[in-house]
């Protein structure tokens, strides 16, 4: 089946209208308008993977965050990967594979320069979006620059099977750390520990004490926890914390459908008598060393020492839909929305 | 008026029983024992004051922390200075003066390398048990260490007028910074602009909108917060963080009285929009480092760069009494306990 998106308009996604709490598909509208063209110095790019983040959920609401919000009516943000189509930039000609900030759209304008060059050779391109991408550049630094992780370290990642956590956890084990991942279900535990090598896993779903299973996999406690959810799952780790612990606070996604904030213990005493850090960072903020971390990344994957899974939606139409999916846990591994078929492009290589 | 411990009799107050939530009188229990008589390298002290801390109250539990509770029975744990009466070790003679671990008690022995000796021509004694002791170097590290404060930025304090708060505003003035510090009393919001040189002072207890409060005395977010107390005040400077705040966890004063684990706003988040940092430090961690802050320190007050304010209350009897009064935030400056009167000390100088 050709996708829809492969046809002569372009299809956009809108946020309709702010959500109150859990978002809803009513939140979004599907919009079709003419495909743009190029102006000066920039690109038109046809969308092939659109990446679906828990970080776009906090773009939703009017608050101020560290990026601005989505305004209604407005195409939804988000990294994608694609083919140029007409260029007139002569730097970026037509038939490159690029990666930007393009949104939840068909197809996209956008100068070329702030695009990235994507090497179709090196590896799958949606991996741009993933392992060799905004998540796994949030994994290397988030780990090893935040945490400084020392063989031998106990290491725990919350969402260990997502985006970010399956790579944080493959970091730690090529720097000589044991790892414990916490993830929502049996066949992520068996993922995680099968495909990624984690040395432990904990369902926190199907866990009743979820400090004591913490506890039991942990017995010199924890020296670094790379956190994706806070709330419960974050409460009991900081109960475990070896001294001198470092926790990099990646993200919060327990919390990002709360219509107020939600209560939890005071446990800031822990952190005292353990001396431990807890230190929150946005990837953006390493973007001048993105290259160190794209370097690593690539030799460690084309080595086979970091291993990803790709959870791929097909159709623009469905990505409202799957993102809800995604702030449930309910994808496996990185979430994508296939846009288009880059086989059926135009100048597509045969 | 002699001091009723400048007797024969070893006076102690021991660990009667545990409190439930606040402490009582009666979790206390004043004993009179014989003076005991130094062993091998051991020195017997007179003890001149007593140091109360807020860290006390956590060793009255059961719980494990950074160090071991005292036992029902026990004497309770504290800084002494004294003065040496007895010794059997020449490197420290009877009349030398000396600051040590020494506990609740008008006489003790304690090996002789055990004890830091203190030059009474320096500064008065009692302030080896403030400026010059232990609260004074947990603001210096806890301040310069952790939070790394540079010139211009805005450092925020609380339990400002304290032993440790009261250096901490100062030490950051000498840094060059813009100081703010919350207390709670008018006379010790007075006393911490007119005296110590805040910028300004917020009274918890007086002011509705402490969140609304912290944000117009610091326009531009808070760069430092050195946290004393933990509880609502925290909460509310953490909503004003900067970006790329530092926040040191020195104490959670607000919090050692509670029976169980308290409820509060679960903001984690502001952490990662803001990329800040909290890090829970203990004093002990940089003991061999004590020599570089207390040089600094005493340049500093003997340049009148630093200033003090002790709240002396006689007699050891009154010890527990004025521990509870210390958890309220009763004390207005570096609490302590006069023991006996130097003068009428054997070997006393004329």
């Amino acid at each position: 089946m050709a996708l829809q998106a492969s046809g002569n308009r372009n299809i956009q996604i809108l946020l309709a209208r702010r959500p109150q709490g859990r978002p809803q598909i009513e939140d979004f509208s599907v919009v079709e308008s003419p495909i743009p063209e190029p102006g000066d110095e920039q690109v038109l790019v046809q969308a092939l993977y659109l990446s679906l983040d828990p970080y776009m959920r906090g773009r939703m609401n009017d608050t101020k965050s560290y990026v601005p919000p989505v305004q209604i009516g407005e195409v939804m943000g988000g990294g994608v990967v694609g083919r140029v189509i007409k260029s007139a930039d002569p730097k970026v000609p037509a038939g490159t594979m690029v990666e930007g900030l393009l949104g939840w759209q068909s197809h996209a304008v956008e100068k070329a320069s702030r695009l990235r060059i994507v090497d179709p050779r090196l590896a799958p391109v949606s991996t741009a979006l993933g392992v060799l991408g905004m998540p796994g550049i949030t994994a290397y630094f988030g780990l090893l620059d935040i945490c400084q992780p020392k063989a031998g370290e106990t290491v725990v990642v919350s969402a260990a099977s997502g985006a970010v956590g399956g790579v944080v956890g493959q970091i730690a084990k090529i720097r000589g750390c044991r790892t414990v991942g916490i993830v929502g279900s049996d066949a992520k535990a068996e993922y995680i520990v099968d495909d990624l090598g984690y040395d432990a896993a904990i369902n926190h779903r199907t866990t009743p004490n979820i400090k004591g299973a913490i506890a039991a996999a942990c017995p010199d406690g924890v020296d670094v926890y790379f956190d994706n959810v806070g709330g419960p799952i974050t409460d009991a780790v900081v109960e475990c914390l070896a001294l001198h612990a470092r926790v990099s606070l990646c993200g919060q996604i327990s919390q990002y459908n709360n219509e107020k904030v939600e209560l939890g213990p005071r446990n800031l005493w822990r952190l005292i008598t353990t001396r431990s850090r807890m230190e929150g960072f946005i990837v953006f903020d390493f973007r001048d060393r993105y290259p160190e971390a794209l370097k690593a990344l690539a030799g460690w994957v084309s080595a086979g020492r970091i291993r990803y899974r790709e959870d791929i939606v097909r159709g623009i139409e469905n990505a409202p839909r799957a993102f809800l999916g995604l702030l449930e846990g309910e994808n496996f591994g990185k979430r994508l929305i296939q846009i288009a078929d880059d086989s059926q492009l135009p100048g597509a290589p045969s």
